[in-house]
């Protein structure tokens, strides 16, 4: 019997096939998680109990689905992996804004976690029960701000969490500092530290400076010298940015040390600014990954921030297994 | 007679022609000054006094000389205003640089202005006297700094400057800002402002955000707002940035008050960075015109802070006047 048929098991059937081949709550597949973000697109096919019994990854963002067709490029995926007719979509990110595959709103912070369960909108038209997830939005005059994804991540983090307050940091293209107080929302602000990053090093007269830089860690010298050079000056740091070429010209700044001095400066700015608004000893949480999230554990380290960290990925299978497990009870 | 002709008047040997006409001193050519920046070649022809006698403008700046060649950038253009041969030729700006036509080097500060005059580099094998200005750089190992072009806007603007300490902002592409102390520079920071605003308006997410925005002015409300905003919050730049976005998903924010904000918050933050390392009573000399100039001005007043204007062209031509002086007696 193929792969395709054996995780082919409705969950509420399973009975019949127990007599075949029994499978455990751990391996029987529940239900299809997606986070469909900008730039990619990542599903999982999930047990009940979030063990993870399949796995695609593509770069089938929005971007490429708004010109190729949301619910084809979930089929495609499903088929891939055998996925049975009746398993329930749950998807976070992207798929859910205006230019999405169908509006799913924002819930208006301050508010509980569980209001974006409830705020889950389904998907018209399709066999499965497909639903996405609504965003946050926080509509503030001077500090408005919008979340898609992350409150996902954020319901995945904070399942198990303690009460009082936290700042979790989630690193990123555009990077979100969120406080939590008491499993709450009470506000959040996004940076837009990695993709100014990108078009800083790849479109201006920085890019000469920058060019042949190999890789480099959160305990470079010259990354963590620059975190606390803005984290202390942040004011200056489009004129720390102009060291970078300056410094070359001057002190023959090497490729990989301007590299990690931008990143710093960068990352720096960035805590500062979540620092801003908060007091310094509030408890950080990291959810991050790779090389991105040791870069921030480098610059927390620098600037002696406690942190404790979560896989981002773990994360935002948690958030969706907690929400399937809520809207599908 | 032909008006190149006319103007084709060698200084020294004047008193020939003037059996025939008798230009005055306002009226007799006596050098070439030549702004040579990047992106942009300005050459005009001069009097002793400092009346200009015929101008040249075009984009043959040190991009395209580099390819075309700087010596026949010149030629075409001395050729257009029939310049006679023997008038010798002043030269500041990125000519001067490493990559440019022969390398004037740098002046360290701190330094008296009048040092620049002494670095002026002949360039070898012309028929005519061609001298290039050399830069000014601070070898300071954490704010390192150059400048090139600039620094003969400040001979130009402090020529008759009394004493005492002041702030010099020349706004731009590489914002400077110098601190001057009776008549000499203590030293200077670069702030990559109007670069950094064209790759934010044009090659982020904030491009949709301000694509079609109208102009406005320095006393637009939402460029005031967001100069005060980050004025007092820098840390914020990079999360205000973003609020261009989320302000038009949640707000209705326009393109031209998109635009504004973003022009705010790069002109704020570079003046919330020169006022943390002086004074913030220090007076402020805007060297500066046009557009760019004015919204500059616009900030200032909204943050109250005191300042002069010198306009940009008047002082780098007042600039090379006083140099040529020095150097041509």
């Amino acid at each position: 019997m193929p792969v395709s048929r054996i995780i082919g098991i409705k969950r509420h059937h399973s009975a019949i096939h127990n007599r075949r081949r029994r499978p455990s709550i751990m391996s029987e597949p529940a239900f299809i998680a997606v986070d469909w973000g900008t730039t990619s697109f990542r599903l999982w096919l999930m047990s009940r109990s979030g063990a993870v019994l399949a796995e695609r990854r593509s770069a089938e963002g929005m971007t490429t689905a708004m010109r190729t067709g949301f619910a084809d490029v979930l089929q495609s995926h499903l088929d891939a992996i055998g996925a049975p007719e009746d398993l329930p979509v749950l998807v976070c990110g992207m798929a859910g804004a205006r230019q999405g595959w169908v509006e799913a709103g924002y819930i208006d912070v301050p508010a509980s976690l569980s209001a974006v369960l409830d705020g889950a909108v389904r998907v018209p038209g399709q066999v499965r029960d497909v639903r996405i997830l609504p965003g946050l939005a926080q509509r503030d005059k001077n500090a408005p701000d919008v979340m898609r994804g992350e409150e996902t991540q954020l319901l995945g983090a904070l399942a198990s969490s303690d009460a009082g307050e936290k700042l979790v940091c989630m690193p990123g293209t555009h990077s979100k500092w969120v406080t939590v107080k008491d499993g709450g929302v009470t506000g959040f602000a996004t940076f837009m530290t990695g993709e100014l990053f990108e078009v800083i090093s790849k479109q201006t007269i920085l890019s000469h400076a920058v060019a042949e830089a190999e890789a480099f860690t959160g305990e470079h010298e010259a990354f963590t010298a620059a975190v606390r050079d803005i984290y202390a000056h942040p004011a200056l740091a489009t004129n720390r940015l102009f060291t970078l070429r300056s410094g070359q010209l001057l002190h023959g700044l090497t490729a990989t040390d301007a590299k990690a001095k931008l990143s710093g400066i960068m990352i720096g700015l960035e805590i500062a600014g979540a620092h801003s608004t908060a007091r310094r000893e509030t408890p950080v949480v990291l959810i991050g990954s790779g090389a991105l999230g040791a870069l921030y554990e480098g610059a927390f380290a620098a600037l002696e921030i406690q942190y404790t960290v979560i896989d981002a990925d773990e994360a935002v299978r948690r958030g969706l297994l907690a929400a399937a497990n809520a809207i599908w009870p």
